[in-house]
């Protein structure tokens, strides 16, 4: 692709996250935005890390032709194709891109948890304290990324994943803001939002939000925000006060398998309400109005197959469900003729059903639901 | 499952259909209703052969159900979960049901042919030309069974594919009404139809019907129909004339992965009433109005992906398309900013889309769309 | 099978590990050999947790073979093809059994902490400090149990393989050795061997060890130790000395995708050399004269894949390799005709490779080889 | 890769066979050796269509490493890495690659058969037959290259094998040797053969032939000599007498996932040794010294496992097995204590087994060996 025939404000260039066995680079895309103005955040977009979760992309090519009318204040980067080897993994009609086909790994379990610069931050802070809120992040945000660099230069190497997880992390830890663009099996939209941040909650077009605690866990998020949460909290200790410098979100637009471009520039509009709220763009973007929920973490609930059968989901994701509503219903044709052949599994709370299994037959123990539970307005 | 605590006018056994390598049997329950009128057609009715497509499992649920209520002449067999191999095959969130996961062959693919007694017709016939009609046909059903028990007694084994396909055909050859239970990906419901019987598609609750030729092809109902044919058209060019005495459907009943119980009702009525004008029940059964459309197999197209990208599904299966609408949108994230980016795709003929591919992201070459072209309305 | 035409001293029976989708309960057999001195430790083993790690099996049957001619003190529960839903999900040509096909977790990751009851020890020996050590030990048990039967009855459900893991743990707390029989891809025998009980790898027929800390990572052998070992320390710090009270090994028995019943018979005699060391059987089997080394987990080094290519492995397992000679040829047949088509990789250290990767093509970041970095001798 | 820094007397180049879901082209290098001839015959050489069938590759590296060496009087055209797809399609710690993980199909069934032109050769004979051989030979070259591209681009699309083969196979059409390197999953070196040419069977490192006769089931060497064999018949009932014109060999190069530089060098001997023998090298290359056996196609069995079990496969591939000996010991862990417990299976005839199925667990009908039985010497 040359630059000559393209007609958009975005800059493209390539990244390398790995090389596939017949030695052909493993490569994603980066179109970048150049913003005006240095002060303002800068912005890491990425889309596709679980394979079959393609609707972000979707969402980027939306926001991306939004952003070519607007003023761009600070620097975006959107990496959409995130993850082209589990893009790639198709196992019969479907995309199996949820984890490494060789280990098993869920490709969102593959960041780097900095826990040797986390642990030593006293230290670290003892020897920096004197640098203005500024310096410090600016000088803890080379720490993360060469903490990534040297991760990478392993002289034992590293996995196929983390390669390709902390090849994106290292982006990820230049910027201010991180969105990271996923899609649950069959799923209403929701939000995994750092506690730190719920207000940030009212601008994306998204009603549901999973207010999670300051835990690393594997997954990007969590990766870009946990070391600068720790920071924060250490410092608020020892008296220094400063709000998380990095702002982190997984946005779980719907389902996978799914392309809606309509739906997609919705919530584009969500993304760049925010990006406006936070000075990204010039122009002001208002909020879709809409209602937003939110769950804290410990109370977003798995619900596993107490046996094993056919499947009819009957709860709609992102509709409540009172205590005792049809969840599902269970089918055993090897039953047919006995009180097993047909149940019905109801939950003993209510519930928002977030998202539901792939597939309508089920192994004993597959995860059927996520529900949400004691769920309360986020205003 | 004792029969005791059975609420059921059917008679349950089990049919074993192979052995998995912890040395478990591989089986699948059989239902029988017993006809009071011998000389009523016997039906035989199958589900799930291949592993993802579960919703002829809640037909025969509902199926079962509404027959308890009813005077049945003739003998019915039904097997649901008719591949317990291919529906226990998970590979991440779906099953990998729809051929054998070791040879890759489709396990709807793996009937047996009778290429011999097919061969052999005209030397049979001289030889047993002085029958009747119910002789003749019970001397060749004879035939097809044993070819089939020789087939599964090979003294260098046969497949696994093979060995449950061609237990399940002999099944199937004891019946003279076969009914083959089957999903697409994303589909709308049409019916597999002989030629020769195209006046039974008015009957089930299937507005969309494929014509197909005297040719086997590996499917359950061309080796259910397929040697019958063969004899009918045999016998009618020396003169002797009789209709083909078996028949039989593949019932293409919506998309793989969705149990509905409802909608399977729906199915199951159709059913009913088709067996109602077979004379399989006493009672009279309507089928449900609504029209029925027909296309040639050599008219159903299968459209390739022209090239690779993320797939917006455009086209709503089961809703004639027009020359030039789009068909699909494929989306090109990694030439953003190109005319490359976002292409939109339509047919150049009139069509009906019957199914679509399930996966949102596709390489090039993959199959997008299956359309009826030439369609027409079976009067 | 009835007991009736059995000729084995071993009573048969079976475990339920879960339902699959069509309704057939995942089971293994259970054949326990009963001891006649209650005092003698009673020993827990089991194979093929991992679908393609056939060779335990294989083990199991010889050393059943073995112990039908001896005169057995302590009860004995083997359990083949523990891992049935793992060892039936076949993909290509071969087994895909290392972790679970929907949701990508290790069979061998899913077995219970017992974080509870371990961060509990300092209230719990205070109640029960009174006790005599086997009542301790009793008790001790009895809330292992509990714990585990707790966590199989969790009313939310718990996912296919917890519940596989559990219930096989369930069994194996009952017991005073356990022994998980495995193979690596391409492997060399070794152990899994916790530091306190070193010296019983001087019974079996293997020749490297790896130490392994007083931590869990989610393993049978760890889940069997580790609250006893976190006991045992505690009690020792209060004063209170005693042997850690259960012996748990993971055997690495050679290569999976292999039975190879004469090989098979050489462990088994070496499990019996161990069992018979610990008073189980009341014969003396003498351990097979070899050298043993060792190694402590924390040397035990995963070599990856610096680039992608095709691999010829050089070096072999089980055999010393000095720091320098080749460990594989990577070949590059893209890049024929330049230097990079064909690279030796060596390791800058001495080591014994005790594993490699199956497949002889591999994307870059693929684990390529586990070698132990300074081994000693076990004397 | 730039041609500076190159080493070797092939022209590197690139062929397109089709494209990811991320958009990226799968490709394949082409490495040319200009013969200085123009009346040598040409070659064509490809490997690894089959994507765990990497051995190949090794060969041609080690057989362009070789012809460096010569004198060239033949083009010669290597493809290795021919299916990008396959070789980068990995499932657990195995590669995926004997078929389209979609569909299912044979990677290497695929190819185009060319059935009009076959059938249309009365007419198209009748049309040129005042053509000189080389002109009617260069005229029916030219129909074959034509047919591919028009299914290539076929209106309608193509499926992504079909694609990836018929390209291929519009590389091979130029050729008048085609050779196609494939391996076994645990195998014995083996040579598919067409009748008419079994004494080239002579000049290969290869012990065993199987002979096959004039009929196409979708593989490349079929592909390769079907038409002209047909079109060599037709002239020879015309009273026409040519030799096949063009030769097609398939070589089974031992075992799948197997890399092994020094057999790869013998087998780079062999090839050698025929294209001297066939005249594109200008230097004289004896075939290595061994005695050759052949086998009839129609002689050449499947023996599928008669119940499922753990297996030990004791019969070595390449090594001639009287009737009666040891095939396979199969195990049932599930059956201890009787007689079904371990079975040793054996075979009716003589044999030479010639593969064996990779995996050491199968359910039952999984095939087992594939064995040459009526073996001759090929002198």
């Amino acid at each position: 692709m040359t630059e000559a025939n393209r007609t958009s404000n975005a800059h493209v260039s390539t990244v390398q996250l790995g090389e596939l066995a017949t030695g052909q680079a493993l490569t994603a895309p980066i179109y970048t935005f150049k913003g005006s103005d240095s002060a303002a955040p800068s912005v890491y977009i990425q889309a596709n890390v679980h394979g079959a979760e393609v609707q972000g992309n979707a969402v980027i090519h939306q926001l991306m032709t939004l952003l070519e009318g607007h003023q761009i204040l600070g620097d975006i980067h959107c990496v959409p194709l995130a993850n082209p080897l589990g893009i790639n993994q198709k196992s019969g009609e479907f995309t199996l891109g949820r984890f490494d086909p060789i280990t098993g790994v869920n490709w969102n379990r593959e960041y780097f948890e900095h826990a040797a610069i986390v642990a030593d931050i006293p230290n670290w802070y003892q020897a920096n304290k004197a640098l203005s809120n500024n310096e410090l992040f600016a000088a803890f945000r080379v720490l993360l990324a060469q903490s990534c660099q040297q991760r990478l230069n392993n002289s034992w190497g590293i996995s196929t994943g983390h390669q390709l997880a902390v090849t994106l992390q290292s982006m990820a830890h230049q910027a201010d803001i991180v969105l990271d663009l996923h899609t649950g099996p069959k799923s209403a939209k929701h939000l995994y939002c750092p506690e730190y941040d719920v207000a940030s909650a009212a601008y994306f077009s998204i009603p549901y939000s999973l207010v999670i605690p300051n835990e690393f866990g594997g997954a990007m998020d969590e990766a870009a925000f946990y070391p600068w949460w720790q920071l924060q909290r250490f410092c608020a200790r020892q008296g220094r006060h400063f709000d998380v410098p990095v702002a982190a979100f997984t946005l779980e637009l719907a389902s996978q398998e799914r392309v809606d471009m309509a739906d997609a520039e919705l919530d584009a509009m969500g993304i760049l309400a925010y990006l406006s709220h936070r000075g990204v763009i010039a122009e002001k973007v208002q909020p879709a109005p809409m209602k937003r929920w939110g769950c804290d973490l410990a109370n977003y609930k798995k619900f596993h197959a107490p046996k094993a059968g056919l499947v009819e989901y009957c709860a709609e994701v992102g509709h409540p469900l009172k205590a005792g509503e049809p969840l599902v219903t269970l089918l055993r044709l090897d039953q047919y003729g006995t009180e097993n052949a047909m149940t019905t599994i109801s939950l003993p709370c209510d519930c928002v059903p977030v998202l539901h299994f792939a597939s309508a037959s089920v192994h004993q123990g597959t995860e059927l639901y996520k529900v949400m539970t004691k769920v309360f307005e986020i205003s």
